[in-house]
């Protein structure tokens, strides 16, 4: 048996155990792994240095060793949100539907855990607790597979997770991590549908394409976000300005943030200078097709766009920008670009309104508010352990009942076809 | 662009038409469909001798002929399901559930289609139209790659279809057919994610792994069932042998029929000998444990199970038997040896069925009713496009509801973060 099937093995007997376990179970051992967190944090930070003396001996840039850095407060607000799961509603067990058959028969629709989660995410090593806790609550087992950069950080994270567990009860099983970060160790963990119910990505493009290509576990795609604001002809300028700039600069790093602007022909004259204003303030870069170029001359912060460019999650202080001739038009240009993610369209028509939440498919689209709202609390699921960019089982942000799946049961006595 | 490239972008952009369509334009479609098929059962039928013809000289049994072969009267209740689908409510566009967020934005979540849904399927040629009724109805697009025994069946039914959609005033894309039935072209089709949303096998457990295992674009799994009953010490008698019964020979070649016996030793002795006498009615035969055989005596209709028999979907009047020891051996049993479709228990006990409920991980688990009861009808949710036997986005059968997505759509009036 592979060093994986074994992994797989142990949590899927764990995933029954907890699949069972009641909410204060469940609760109990999310309260002792946040207390554990505190405790141990001199050994986290201990751990953690190896991690960031590596990145640097390997010449790594300061973001990224940034986001693989832990402190104090940062394990503090680790371990907080760990603590928060415990007052969200426990999904498992909801009757969601239910029905008597004409037979007499008793048809139940109940939430049940997905079994075992796989994540596999980059180099932040609060994911490794903020995931697992969230499968946790959810009853699930989960095997993280984080980056090789962050590997002392995450065995140290997940070791003191597992005594937690135990000692609430659980078995340690229910969290593990995959300690040998080579290839061929992903790719077999992508392919272990024998014990592995779901593969959650969390990261790159990349990282979320190569688990596209290479998983037979089912995949949930999450976070790339190309997103587009369309400034339609009759938009209310001071919702356009705020609106674009608030996409843009308030967090450039994360998902949801703005990628693109689509300007429409009749207001484009009148927005462009001030929405370049505005923008100004942040130094962001506009790359911009003829017209833009037309409109706001060519300078060091406007350039020429490529095809590219329309394609790109810039995650900087860089916005592509188009002027349009129509709504149509605006609505293919970002059909043919879209990752699916937040999509807004800034408009005082109500027909054109509604014509573009109908005809955007994304996973969330927006009329006058800011696509930076695309997010589990926000959208009243709590807590999420990611946005899903595709349309199965679940799409936008996806809290712990995204992380379930269903099961009927039927209560009969001696009904037959 | 390669032949299912150019498919796909058609299939895509009819999708974006179908999505917006109103139920009566969608129900127009599917009687314009039926009432086409009616007017050219001739030609049916014509084409479809030829691939009787072809599965005869290519020495296809008797019953895959069966299979394959229409009549006026299958042509009429093909026709009749299309219509039958009118009167079902329509999923797309119900508002799930919304509310509006303190900052005043109204945030709400509503069911959309799919988009382009390929169906990869084998000889039935009522599935062409049976699948494609029921995409429709749910607002998608469909691409339709049946086996290629089928093919001249396949192109005219799904040439009809075309026809009959376009006089109703929607795109004839539709629906299409992949003519191309070479495995090249089915590999494509199943990496085709640009432009294919969800990939449904139906057909063999061979069918469905070689889609799990190709494919890119999203699998739900649909159908193999290994399934079992198990027949616990508490069990009342009669029920027992009627459920056993139903389960295995009402219909031997569905994936809800039973394939598998559990039987508790405190019972075995008393009940076996019953079970096997009414299944001699059909020539079952059974292949049972060493216990089963010490009970029943070895004959040319009961026989030694290999490991592999337990694993086994026999679609035939053939069924293994297990003697265990406990409740808890027999959860154990089924846990290895399952499909995750339907499972049952035949019980007096509360606990006991209780127990069974929570730990068997399946789409439908029984308590004294027969397991040919996972059914879209039975299970309130009208017609089904197959089983889902695996955890993500639908489980179970699966009806309208599980051919659409949702979305969210937010308005505001300038809210920013």
């Amino acid at each position: 048996m592979s060093y994986i099937e074994e992994l797989g093995k142990k949590a899927k007997k764990a995933s029954v155990e907890i699949a069972s376990a009641s909410t204060e179970q469940k609760n109990k051992a999310l309260r002792f792994i946040a207390d554990a967190l505190r405790e141990n944090k001199q050994k986290i930070l201990d751990e953690n240095k190896k991690d960031i003396e590596n990145a640097k001996q390997n010449g790594i840039s300061d973001v990224m060793t940034d986001r693989l850095m832990l402190n104090e407060k940062r394990i503090d607000s680790i371990a907080d949100a760990v603590v928060a799961l415990t007052s969200l509603a426990d999904p498992v067990g909801e009757v969601i539907s239910g029905h008597t058959h004409q037979n007499g028969m008793k048809i139940e629709r109940v939430r049940v855990p997905l079994g075992v989660i796989g994540i596999i995410y980059e180099s932040r090593p609060n994911v490794t607790v903020d995931a697992a806790a969230l499968c946790i609550k959810a009853g699930n087992a989960v095997i993280l597979r984080g980056g090789k950069e962050a590997i002392n950080s995450n065995k140290c994270l997940v070791g003191i997770m597992r005594e937690a567990i135990a000692k609430s009860g659980l078995s340690m099983d229910i969290v593990d991590v995959i300690t040998d970060t080579s290839h061929e160790t992903a790719n077999e963990f992508m392919r272990c549908n024998k014990y592995v119910d779901v593969l959650i990505p969390r990261g790159s493009a990349r990282l979320i394409s190569a688990c596209v290509q290479n998983a037979t576990v089912p995949v949930i795609e999450t976070g790339t976000g190309n997103c587009h604001i369309f400034i339609d002809e009759t938009a209310d300028i001071e919702k356009a300005i705020e609106i674009t700039d608030n996409g843009k600069t308030q967090r450039p790093s994360v998902c949801n943030a703005v990628e693109s602007l689509v300007v429409h022909k009749n207001i484009a004259e009148k927005i462009l200078p001030l929405i370049k204003a505005k923008l100004d303030e942040h130094n962001v870069e506009i790359r911009g097709c003829e017209r833009t170029l037309a409109i706001l001359g060519k300078s060091d912060k406007v350039v020429p766009a490529t095809e590219e460019d329309y394609y790109t999650e810039f995650l900087d202080y860089i916005i592509s920008c188009k002027i349009v001739d129509s709504l149509d038009e605006a609505i293919e240009h970002i059909s043919e670009h879209t990752t699916h993610h937040s999509e807004c369209i800034v408009t005082e028509s109500f027909s054109n309104a509604e014509k573009f939440l109908n005809s955007i498919d994304a996973a969330a689209v927006y009329v006058n508010a800011s696509t930076r709202f695309t997010d589990g609390e926000v959208f009243g699921l709590g807590a999420e352990i990611g946005i899903s960019t595709q349309k199965l089982h679940a799409r936008g942000p996806m809290g712990l009942r995204e992380l379930t799946t269903i099961k009927y049961l039927i209560r009969g006595n001696g009904q037959i076809r």
